[in-house]
């Protein structure tokens, strides 16, 4: 059967040698070079362990060059801190200690007041890649993957030789455990330096403490830009940073209320692929297969479940385990065809428009905001929502708010250089997290680009970012935000992410179109009554000469034409 | 210790509750939800499989929408058949056939007659991501991750339920190998469908077969666009091409010679960061640290082992695996500031700059033609070399080249569109690959926009390509091309990276600038030559009326005029 199958596909190719001659080999211009064969080559293959393979790609995960490494590991810490303490219903409270020890050697601490970590899981968590509790749920949360920190504190490892020191508490009532890793590379699993129960003033939560070689520098795309934009999104969450220049700087939480909970849910049946589907089929417990689709997937009742089953052509009675291909695509194309409820959308939770701006007045004093909250929509069966805001204009002059990084200052590493005209700032989140590098692979980019801001009466060079005293500001909320890689500095392309930024975008720009509009027919109309009150002065002295009027009726006459003129305009 | 050593770094902090109170719970504004805590949430900590993790996220493996998909798999399919084809000194013949089995069912299947793989391999290199000989050496070659084409056929298992379908011979005396496989993704492992021994009309060689959910269009990012460049760049491949519409496509070697083999090398000293120089010590096999240096560096003699341990204050003769932290540190500095020669370049095998030319001449019919080869240079240890060449301006018409994508046509997926004015256009090539999604997240995009393309008289808009009809090639050639996520389509931004496209682009802008200055030139004498050939007749018509001359006299000084005058003109 199988060599029948491969007859069938192979076609006479005349370029390939007969079947008895070996295939002709390229003629060597110089000195023969051993070539492989294809036993040689076998005995190079091997596995390659996930680490080993980070190690080696870590720019993948945001450790490229020494400035961003230090923002990283901050931003990775943070991220850990900020999902522990919401789910556990804390309003957190995370200090950040950045200490310089050598010219590029540097340590980082970050402590939060969150529930702590059970002794056994710290080693898994902090020194192992892709390990985690948020990779196999779909609920919107700042980590997904279960990489990031310990993949800083690879990093450290691998340049200076450092390992990872934890200490975590889970309550008042249980002692605080030390532990110090290193990640052992090529197996991808914690080696354990040293472990200890040790005192701590805290009475739950987590610090973890990452060596590493690094770089310190203020402005776009720093620590300081960081934890600003992070406060600016997270109104419920105080800051505290020690930064390397011995600064203090606190970001006091606004809010005493944390966001709701976003729910936890299941996927939604048409965002499931066939292969999947028959994956899930394999693997559920559900005995019926009626059972299977209620239980498994989200929006599906057993009203529902029968509708897809029937046009199936399947018995709801059947076990899931037992339905062979031809069933699983019958099942497959029948829920495409199902009118089924979209997800739910509790799932997701929005910073909300008054809060963009709020926050957006804190990072630019402009004369003109608009905001827009989009309501959910779903790429691959995952719920998302966009918002945008922009800001535009300068206020009139005030001092610049606290804290504000200068945009002339240097920005290595990063690619959108400041030098002359001045391009749109654009400042992005991913469930409430900033993301600082990457900008032109973000999909948020590319619809501020592709947009036609001439349409809103801003310049703009084709390709680029409209030009003027715009901050734009984008937050993408979902169960999943696929990013284009592992350090999670840029979301990917989706169409259905692109359409919707795409109208928030159009939105926001209506909106500042008509104050722009609005605002040059202001200026043109006070030019005009300028104009009126220049000249008729003027035709009122040509009027008299002409018309041999009196002063008084010349006063009159000009009263008159004035209120003509006037009343002329459509304001 | 661990205790005393906590301590100290802990600062008291107030915002946090004393020692005997839990940490304050957030007012719940609804209904309460129930609230994890470090219990509940290590219930949900497990590990993730690696194809668990990119099943996921399928869009960094470049299966974000069905037309991408089409192009990844041919792609990863041919990498692999040109890499082993050149590996094994065998003039590459790939043929590649995409059907179209229903509106989004495709079927891709590529054949090569390259050495074929060892029966016991052909499980682990088609279904099992990270996997394979290439990633544990340094050595320039297409592929370098051991993911690529088991993340097609996962893809394609995921999208359809079908398997992957491999032929496999090692020589005309060999049996054929047929398998079908599916990855099991919570594992990370094949599962063998069918396996037999089969008859097969080619001697040697090797056939993948991939049915997936696809969409074919032609343009820009095509499967066809990506086979012209491909052909482009390796005028030793012979590719057959079979498209969906029943086109048969031929690109016929233009070389009978395989490029140079690169050679493998060990990694340079200087690029090797103290925790990997930690671990190698840890792990290697020599008995003495100076054999160590030399045995496992590239560039160390004995000489230089002697000088770096001199430095070190470390004796010759210890045992490497006892060395401390505290003697790594030191050898690693002393390896930093020991005058170390630079890597072997014959690692890197560039494509030339006659070639590079050459091939653009395939795709542009322009005016005018530079090219540049650098020599090569080291990112964090690892040789390199760019090459960079460009195309300007409209030759005399003559019919366009077989097999030039139409640029008008749509472009859906990526990003760059043509509305309008024509920006510069950028093809770009890493190790001979044509990259063809996500340029404008590649270093080499950077690097042209970040040029200033004014300086050599070309239209620029700040932040974009420059405009003209103008064509840019680029190629990265390295034994590890730093990609920006696994579907290796974009080149990472490492500065030393940055700098040399800065100084390989400088260079041929510099000779288009040269030429345009000189057309410009040529133009403006062209122009004057004009009106002093229009106009001297009526000075010589004026001289004769004010001198009265007499006509042969009229003549003689028009001619001395003309000289006098085209003597003055500084060509």
């Amino acid at each position: 059967m199988a060599s029948k199958h491969v007859k069938k596909i192979v076609t006479p190719a005349s370029e390939i040698a007969p079947a008895d001659q070996p295939a002709p080999v390229a003629k060597e211009p110089k000195k023969a070079v051993r070539r492989a064969t294809a036993e040689t080559m076998a005995k190079a293959q091997r596995s390659i362990s996930v680490s080993e393979f980070f190690a080696k790609n870590r720019h993948l995960l945001g450790f490229d060059n020494p400035r961003k490494a230090l923002l990283t590991t901050v931003k990775e810490a943070i991220d850990n801190s900020l999902d522990a303490c919401e789910e556990a219903g804390i309003l957190p409270v995370v200090e950040i200690t950045v200490g310089q020890l050598g010219e590029t050697h540097f340590k980082v601490i970050v402590r939060d007041n969150g529930p702590g970590i059970v002794r056994q899981q710290i080693p898994h968590i902090f020194g192992r890649l892709l390990y985690g509790s948020k990779f196999h749920r779909l609920r919107m949360s700042r980590g997904q993957q279960g990489i990031g920190i310990s993949a800083a504190g690879m990093y450290g490892l691998l340049t200076t030789g450092k390992p990872v020191k934890i200490t975590s508490r889970t309550g008042p009532r249980s002692q605080a455990q030390y532990y110090e890793l290193q990640i052992d590379t090529r197996n991808n699993r914690p080696d354990i330096i040293k472990q200890a129960q040790v005192e701590w003033d805290q009475p739950q939560g987590t610090q973890v403490e990452i060596e590493l070689e690094a770089r310190y520098q203020k402005g776009r795309a720093s620590v300081d830009d960081y934890l600003q934009q992070t406060a600016v999104a997270n109104p419920h969450v105080t800051l505290i940073y020690n930064a390397p220049d011995g600064r203090v700087e606190r970001y006091e939480a606004a809010s005493k209320h944390l966001p709701p909970q976003p729910k936890e849910i299941r996927p939604h049946p048409q965002g499931v692929e066939l292969g999947l589907l028959i994956k899930m089929l394999q693997e559920t417990k559900a005995k019926r297969i009626s059972q299977f689709l209620c239980s498994e997937f989200s929006r599906v009742s057993p009203r529902v479940a029968q509708e897809i089953l029937a046009t199936a052509g399947v018995d709801a009675s059947a076990t899931p385990k037992r339905l062979g291909g031809e069933d699983a695509q019958r099942i497959y194309q029948a829920i495409q065809k199902t009118k089924i409820m979209a997800p739910a959308t509790d799932c997701v939770v929005p910073i909300g428009k008054d809060q963009l701006v709020a926050g957006l007045k804190q990072v630019v004093n402009a004369e003109f905001y608009a905001a827009v909250s989009r309501s959910p929509a779903v790429y691959r069966g995952n719920p998302f929502i966009i918002e945008a805001a922009l800001a535009y204009g300068k206020a009139p002059a005030e001092p610049a708010p606290v804290g504000e990084p200068s945009v002339e200052q240097a920005d290595e590493g990063e690619e959108e250089r400041s030098n002359g005209e001045s391009l749109a700032r654009l400042i992005r989140f991913a469930n409430r997290v900033p993301l600082l590098y990457q900008q032109s692979a973000c999909a948020t980019c590319k619809a501020v680009v592709n947009l036609n801001w001439k349409a809103y009466n801003l310049p703009q060079s084709r390709g680029a970012l409209p030009s003027g005293d715009l901050t734009i500001v984008v937050h993408m909320a979902s169960v999943w935000v696929p990013f284009t890689s592992e350090s999670k500095e840029a979301i990917a392309s989706y169409p259905e992410i692109l359409k919707e930024l795409r109208l928030a975008l159009q939105e926001i720009g209506r909106q500042l179109g008509l104050h722009l509009r609005r605002s040059a027919k202001l200026q043109h109309e006070l030019k005009k009554r300028s104009y009126i009150e220049k000249y008729i002065p003027a035709i009122g002295e040509a009027l008299k000469d002409i018309l041999e009027l009196k002063e008084k009726d010349v006063e009159r006459t000009c009263e008159n034409l004035k209120t003509v003129l006037e009343r002329s305009r459509s304001m």
